[in-house]
Parts: structure tokens; sequence; C-alpha cells
């Protein structure tokens, strides 16, 4: 990040994406920042909007003239992406990803013994459950948190342009390996969204009108978009399913506490809770 | 509630208590409000904070004086003050409680055959995971909803007494039985509240430190008094055990439907929730 111009292309245009425009034009206001989006809509509101300087829809269009690339597309596009942006981009561009799993795309991009560009894996924990470019917003990034995943492959510059550029946008980093970042988004992130929506499934639509603060704070992730949270889920497959595991022994002993009106488990268990959540 | 010198004994100074103290005196001006707590602590800190006018430890020394009684009680405390009340109450007093479920409490006062007062079950959907007097508040009521639980026993001059109390304290009033009201807050507090404290023992102390604002919320609840909710689950046990069994099922085919790499059933199901949760 020197004082020349630089070109950002950032591919895809939601939420984390537009939001990630509008930052770099803030930090970056020399730099030009270019857009990639499978609906010439976005492109067309994504300018209108001044969140981008250029876009296309067409990779090869916008990805030779991109310094910095970084992908904001769903997690299950991410992998195929980076290959695309390695055949077509110039040599020594920078490339990122904002993707929620890290195991699957930063391995991926490891075997692909990528040609042209240098790749780093970060995954923002930043968002809403308000999608879409709509929703985006400059400041989405300040602090924040940000996971960036590198391993032995990883080219040390590139991991170094990607941190800085990270902390530029206001926010904390952490590095961790991509094996251990997919652990712990699976435990803070992955098992209460999926949580969150069993909730939703399992009570009366009726009962829903009468909903407080509790029950809307408890269940708001679950509103979030099903085409992100899909790949999501699949891509972290493993680890949610162990710590669903883990859940559901925990939700056992609740269960057969009740059902035996065993008072010391049930407080044993509420105290417990109580006191781990008031350590946030 | 007519003009002239009312007098409000609130059983209980909790934040629920300390807060109805407060907006009785904001509502009610020229009406005297005593407390009646068994830490005599907390009258002097109630007296000093100008929440009562009066209060003691001992029911015998403030409850004659009382038109109206509101307990603010644990539960399982409740139907034994209702019927010590009773015993000591000038006749025709109107007693009120917000207990957090109702077929118990009501049940209890149905069956007691009340001498002296008129017992109307209440139960407003206000509070907060911060409890304790030092969070009291005027406005607690204030655009909240109030389940108001009469049975073919209850007098309907002390329903409507209770009813326009809660309505002049800015609460909206929904009368239901109290059968009814514990199957609709099983729903919509009891099984997130003990889905939420699930979610907080199944994950690692450690991933803790990276809980952002979704875990935040999704767990908020969990941090509620472990001394009025195990009461609560034991007094509603029933409607929840047959929740939580529910939830299970759901459980059951999302875990299922992960295993199998099931792309359509996962997608469903959280296609379902997401709408579900953009309905409030």
């Amino acid at each position: 990040m020197t004082s020349k111009r630089r070109t950002f292309l950032i591919i895809g245009l939601g939420l984390i994406g537009g939001s990630l425009a509008l930052a770099l034009r803030r930090k970056f206001p020399r730099a030009r920042i270019l857009g990639l989006s499978r609906e010439s809509r976005k492109i067309a509101l994504a300018k209108k909007r001044r969140l981008i300087h250029g876009g296309s829809t067409k990779l090869s269009r916008v990805v030779s003239g991109a310094d910095f690339i970084l992908i904001c597309s769903p997690v299950d596009v991410i992998p195929k992406l980076i290959l695309n942006v390695d055949r077509l981009a110039k040599p020594g561009t920078v490339v990122t990803d904002v993707g929620s799993t890290k195991k699957e795309i930063v391995q991926a991009a490891d075997r692909a013994r990528l040609k042209r560009v240098h790749f780093v894996g970060s995954h923002p924990l930043a968002g809403s459950h308000l999608t879409g470019l709509e929703h985006a917003r400059a400041d989405l990034f300040q602090d924040s948190f940000v996971f960036v995943t590198p391993t032995r492959k990883t080219d040390r510059k590139a991991l170094r342009s990607v941190s800085f550029l990270w902390k530029r946008l206001g926010a904390s980093v952490q590095m961790v390996s991509p094996e251990k970042h997919d652990q712990i988004v699976s435990q803070i992130s992955h098992l209460p969204h999926a949580v969150a929506s069993l909730l939703m499934q399992s009570i009366d639509s009726k009962a829903l009108r009468f909903a407080g603060s509790g029950f809307r704070d408890t269940t708001r992730i679950a509103q979030g978009d099903p085409r992100l949270w899909e790949p999501i889920f699949l891509s972290n497959k493993a680890n949610l399913i162990r710590d669903l595991t883990r859940f559901k022994k925990v939700f056992e002993k609740l269960l057969a506490s009740l059902k035996r009106n065993s008072r010391p488990v049930l407080r044993g268990f509420l105290k417990a809770a109580s006191s781990k959540r008031a350590q946030i």
C-alpha cells in the first residue's frame, strides 16, 4: 500500500463487498476501486452510489488492472474464483477473500500451485443479518475483528499486505491456521446460527406475535441469507457436526434433569451458563 | 384507581418490583408506595432512591394499609405469599403478581378460597438480563406487553383494576387463560432461555473471546438470574419438556441432513427459519 495509485478489485457486491468498497474509498482516497458482479444491476447501483469507479460482469474486463483483489462471494464459489483470477491477473497480484470458512478455501489455493497471484485467506467477523449492497456501510470493519489464516505456503509479503489492509480499515487482525479458524467459527458463529434457526423452526407461528426482545435477540441471526449459510454449513460440516453433538449431550442432560425434577442439576446448569455468559 | 390516596404495596424489590415502584410514583403521584423485602438493605436503598415512601421486612407491618398489592417474587414463592397476604390484608384488597408462569400460581390462588383479597394473575413481558433494584427503570412497562390471566373464579372488578393499572403504566394488556399463557411463554421465553444456556455450555471458554455481536445476541438471555429461572423452568416443566422435545426433532433432522450432505433438506431448513424470523 504505497502512495502510487492502487487498483482494488472487489469480486461480489453484497453487504461485505459493498462495505469494503466504501471503506477503501474512505481510507485510500487516491485508489481506484473496481467491482465484479454477476448482476449488471449491482454494478450500475454500485457506480451510481459511488462505491466503485468502474466494474463489469466479466472477470476478464477488470482483473488485469488490479493490484489487490478481494473475493466477497459465497464460500462454495471462492476456490473456483481464485483459479480463474490466477489465470488472468497480472503477476504479483495479492488476492484475499472474506469467506466464513477457511480450511477448504485455503487448501484449494495451496493445492492449486497458483502461478500469478498470492492468495491469503481472511475472514472479517463483521456482517449483519441484513444482507445486500443496500446495507453497505463504510464503517463495517471499524473496530471489527479479522482472522487472517496463513499456511507454510503463504507468501510473507502478501500476508503483510493483507494484514496491513485490514488494519487500515480499522480492524484488529488475528492470525490463526485455517483449521483452527474453522473450529473457532463453528463454535461462535455456525453452531449459534444452527441453534437460532432450530429455535425458529420449533415454535408455533401463533406464539411469534408475543415475541419480546429476548426472543428477538436470540433468533436474530437466523434471518441470515440461506444461500450464504448452506455452503458455510457444508464447508464446515465436520466441526459443526462435532459441535452439534456436543450441544446434544448438554441438551440431553438438561432434559433429563427436568424430567427427574432434579433441582441441583438444573440450578448448576443455569448458574454455569449465566456466569459463563457474564464473562463476555 | 380513584383520586383518593391509594396505597400500593410492592412485595419483592428486584428489577421488576423497583421499576413498578418508579412507574407507580410517576403515574400515581398522590399514591403511597410501600415495599416489602426480606433484605433491610433493599428497603433502605429503595427509600433512599425515593422508590418507596416506606417499607419493611415484615409483611404484618405493611400489608394492612395496602389497597393494591403487587407480588414481584420468584414464582415458587408467590403461592405462599398470596396465602400470607390473604390472612393479613384488609378485605377487598386487590392482589396481582408478575410471575413468569401462571398456571401453578393461579391454580393455587383459586384453590385457596381466599377470604380477604381478590387475586388476579399478571405477567409483564418486560425485564432484562440485568437484574436487581439497581437497574430499575420508571419506563420499563411503557409500550410493553402484559398478560393478565383470569379464570372463572376471578373477581371481575379486581380484573378491571389490574388491567387498568397495567394500561396506566403504558402496557398493552392481553387476556389469556393461565394454561394458554404458560404454553406461549414456554415457546417465546423458556425454550429460548434453555437453548441460549445450552449454547453457552457447549462452547469452549477459549473461543469466547472471539464472540461477536451475533453470538452475544443469541446468548444474552442466558445471563439471567439462575435463582429466578430454576423455579420458572420447574413451574412450567410440562410445556418446556414438550417444546424441548419438539426442538430435538428438528435438531435430529438438521444433524442428519448435515451427515448425509443433503443440500435440499439443509437449504429448506435454513430458508424456512430465515423467512419465519423475517416475519417478526
